[in-house]
C-alpha cells in the first residue's frame, strides 16, 4: 500500500512554520500580509516543481492541477495558509500542505491520475485581518456578496480589495472553482475529542448548525453605598441567575449540544456603582435543527421582566447543519481501515470552507488530533504522526476516487 | 424662629451651577481646574462681603471665619466645591453655600456669634481628577500622606502639586484645620431612602464600615464550537453559580447590609471563545463590623476550587464604620423638630470629608433628598424646598452650639 513521505511532510510543515513565525512557536500569517504572500509564493514553486498548472481566481484563490487523462472535473484537495494572529502551525496549512504530499506521492510513484487533482488554497478563511470568516469560500459559493467582501477593511483601514491587488494574487472570475468530483478538506481538529479517546482520525460526516443571540438585561444604576437592596434594580445579579438557569435548561436537552456564554459586557462596571446594563452572549450547536430549534424556544421564553429589569435577546445569526457526502465519508472510512487507523465519525463545531464547498461540490473532511484540543494559539499542536495519517487516509480516499 | 432665606440660597446655587455648566444641567467642575477655581474666587468674594477672613492652606483648603466674641475653636460648617465629570448641581457645593446661607444669615440679623463660625471647602473630595477621593481632609487627619498626595496625577499627566500651585490656592501648612468645637456637613443623600419615605431630613450618625474584594475564577479557554461540555473548565457558569450563591448567603445576614458586585471582567470576552478567566469585585457596606466580618467569612470560605476551575479572593481594601459625635447628631434632631422636619436616623453609606474630619473634631452630618436617589450624574436633583430645610437645620443647629 503507497504511503506518504511523513519525514518530507514533517520538513514542509516546519518550513511553512517559518512564514510569520512567532516567539513561542506559533504563526502570524495574517491574509494577504507579507508572511502569507511569502507562503502563497514557496507553495506555488511546490507546485510548478510537480509539473502542476497554478493560477488565481478573482478572489485571491489559489488552485493549482495535475492534468488527468481523463478531461473530467478534478478530485479537489485543500484548505487555506492564512492563520490566525499569534495562531497555529497546522490550522488550515496542514491540509493544504497534505494534498502537496499527495500530489508528490503520485509523481514519486510517476502515477498519472485518471481524474485531474486539484490543491486550493482558499484566501482569507480565518477572517483574522478581514471579517467575515471562511470569505472566499462564501463568495465563490454565493454566500456573500463580492462587492461587500471587497470593502472590508483589516484594523489600518486597508481595504480586501486593495491588499488582493498589492499581493499580486487577484486572478480572473472565470477561474473560480464551480465544478469537481469531490472535495476533501483535511484538518486539525481544534477539539479534544479525538486525543482524548486516543482516536486517529475524525471522519467529518458535517458542520454543526449553530445559532448566537445576544441577550441584553437592564436594570438602574445607583449609588453601591446608598442604595439599600430592596429598592435596587440590578440586572447583574439577575445576569447571574438567568445564566445558570439556561446552562441548566440547555443542560438537560441532549449531551452533544454544546453552549458557551463567551462574551459579557457589564455597564458601567465600576465597583461602587451598581451596573445598569449587563450584555451576554449565548451560541449553541448541534447537528440537529430540531434540538437547536429547542434552543432558541428556551431562549425566547425567557421572561420579559425580572426583579425590576427587563430582558430582551436578539439573534445575532445562525446556521444550518451542514451534510457532508456520504460516499465520500465512506470512502474516508475505508482508506482508515485499509490503513488500519482508528477512526470516529463525528461532526465539526468549527466552521470551514467545506461547508461552504459542500453545497456546490461532493464534499467530506478528514479530522487529525489535536493536543489538549487548542487551536488558534501559539500551544497548537498535532503530532507529525498524526499528521501524516491523515495525509495517508487523504491519500487513500484520492486514490479510491481515481478508481469511479 | 429665624430661617435661612430660601430666594437667595436658590439664586446662589443656580450662580454656582453656572461654573462649569453642562449641557444638560449637571456641572463638570474638577479639583482646581478653571471651573473649580472660578467658583472658590467668587466662594472667597462672598465671604469677604460678610467681613469674613479668607486664608487657605498647603493643600489649597480654604477656610473662611466669621469672628466670634470668644477667643475658643470655631464652629465649622463645610463640604466641597469639586464634582466629577458631568456631576450634579447639589453635590458638595450644597454643603458650601448653605453654610455661607447661615453666615448670611448671621448677617442679616448682625447677630455676633459668641464662638467663631468657619466654612470649610476641602480640595479634591471627589478624587475624579486626582486620586484618591477625600484626598485633602484625608492629609489633615493624617489618612494620607501629603508627599504621595502632591504627586498624584490628572489623565493629562499633570501633578495635584502642580495644579495646586497654578490655581493661587497653596496657602501655608499653618493654616491647616486642626481643631474645632464642632464640624457640620449637610449633604445630598445621593440614596433614596428619603425621598421614598417622603421625610425631610437624614440625621447622619456616621459612615459605613465597608469592604472591597476581587474574586477571580480561573479555568480554561476552548473553541466554544468543538470541546464536548463535559470536557470544558468554564469559569463563567461558575460565575454565575458563585455570584447567585453569594447573593443568597449575603441576604440572609442583615437587612440593611448592601452588597454589589459592580465590576465584571471576562477574558478573553469573545463569543465563539470558551472564557479562561472570570474577576468581579463584591463590595459589602454594613454600619456593624460584626456584620461585614460574617461577610468576610462568606467570602473566605469559597471553595479554592469547583468545576476544573479555581476560585481566589482578594481583599482590595476596608474601612472601620465611623460614628460621628452623639451631641452634635442630637441637636441635629433638635433642630429637625423645632422646625417640623420629618427626619431619620442613617447612616451614610457614601464616603466624605465628614469621615475623615470625625477623627479630629466632634462632626455630623445632614442630609437632604436626593429625587430617585441619583447622584454623581447630570439627572441630580434636590428640590430647593428640600434644600432650604437643610439649610435651616443646619442654622438652628449652629445656633444651639453657639449656646453651649
Amino acid at each position: 500500500m503507497i504511503s506518504c513521505n511523513k519525514d518530507r511532510l514533517r520538513e514542509t510543515l516546519e518550513t511553512f512554520s517559518r512564514f510569520g513565525a512567532t516567539k513561542n512557536r506559533g504563526v502570524t500569517r495574517l491574509s494577504l500580509s507579507k508572511e502569507d504572500i511569502a507562503a502563497r509564493n514557496y507553495f506555488c514553486d511546490c507546485c510548478q516543481e510537480l509539473g502542476m498548472d497554478v493560477y488565481y481566481d478573482d478572489m485571491g484563490n489559489i488552485y493549482s492541477v495535475l492534468p488527468g487523462k481523463r478531461d473530467v472535473p478534478p478530485i479537489v484537495m485543500g484548505s487555506h495558509l492564512d492563520s490566525v494572529e499569534k495562531g497555529g502551525r497546522f490550522d488550515g496549512v496542514l491540509g493544504v500542505l497534505c494534498a502537496l504530499e499527495v500530489v508528490r506521492i503520485f509523481h514519486d510513484y510517476k502515477i498519472e491520475p485518471e481524474i485531474p487533482l486539484m490543491i486550493v488554497n482558499f484566501t482569507n478563511e480565518e477572517g483574522a485581518r478581514f471579517d467575515p470568516a471562511m470569505m472566499s469560500s462564501g463568495v465563490l459559493t454565493n454566500k456573500f456578496d463580492k462587492n461587500k467582501m471587497l470593502q472590508s477593511r483589516d484594523k489600518d483601514g486597508v481595504t480586501f480589495e486593495s491588499a488582493l491587488k498589492e499581493s499580486g494574487y487577484e486572478g480572473r472570475i472565470e477561474n473560480r472553482l464551480k465544478e469537481a468530483s469531490a472535495y476533501l478538506e483535511l484538518h486539525i481538529e481544534q477539539g479534544p475529542v479525538l486525543e482524548s479517546k486516543q482516536i486517529d482520525i475524525g471522519v467529518v460526516e458535517g458542520v454543526l448548525g449553530m445559532v448566537c443571540y445576544e441577550i441584553t438585561i437592564m436594570g438602574e444604576s445607583n449609588h453601591a453605598g446608598t442604595t439599600p437592596m430592596s429598592m435596587r434594580k440590578d440586572p447583574l445579579f439577575l445576569a447571574a441567575s438567568v445564566i445558570s438557569n439556561l446552562r441548566k435548561s440547555l443542560g438537560e436537552i441532549d449531551e452533544d449540544l454544546v453552549y458557551t456564554m463567551g462574551r459579557v459586557i457589564v455597564s458601567p462596571n465600576i465597583h461602587t456603582v451598581i451596573p445598569n446594563k449587563v450584555v451576554f452572549t449565548l451560541e449553541a450547536r448541534h447537528q440537529s435543527s430540531e434540538i437547536v430549534k429547542q434552543v432558541e424556544d428556551i431562549i425566547r421564553s425567557l421572561p420579559k421582566e425580572s426583579e425590576g429589569c427587563t430582558i430582551q435577546s436578539e439573534k445575532l445569526w445562525g446556521r444550518d447543519t451542514v451534510v457532508f457526502n456520504s460516499t465520500i465519508c465512506d470512502q474516508v472510512k475505508s482508506s482508515c481501515e485499509k490503513h488500519h487507523y482508528s477512526y470516529q465519525r463525528m461532526y465539526s463545531g468549527a466552521g470551514h470552507d467545506a461547508q461552504f464547498i459542500a453545497s456546490i461540490i461532493p464534499s467530506a473532511m478528514i479530522f487529525v488530533p489535536s493536543v489538549n484540543g487548542k487551536s488558534h494559539c501559539e500551544e497548537e499542536e498535532t503530532s507529525y504522526e498524526d499528521c501524516v495519517k491523515g495525509a495517508n487516509v487523504l491519500l487513500g480516499t484520492v486514490l479510491a476516487l481515481q478508481e469511479k
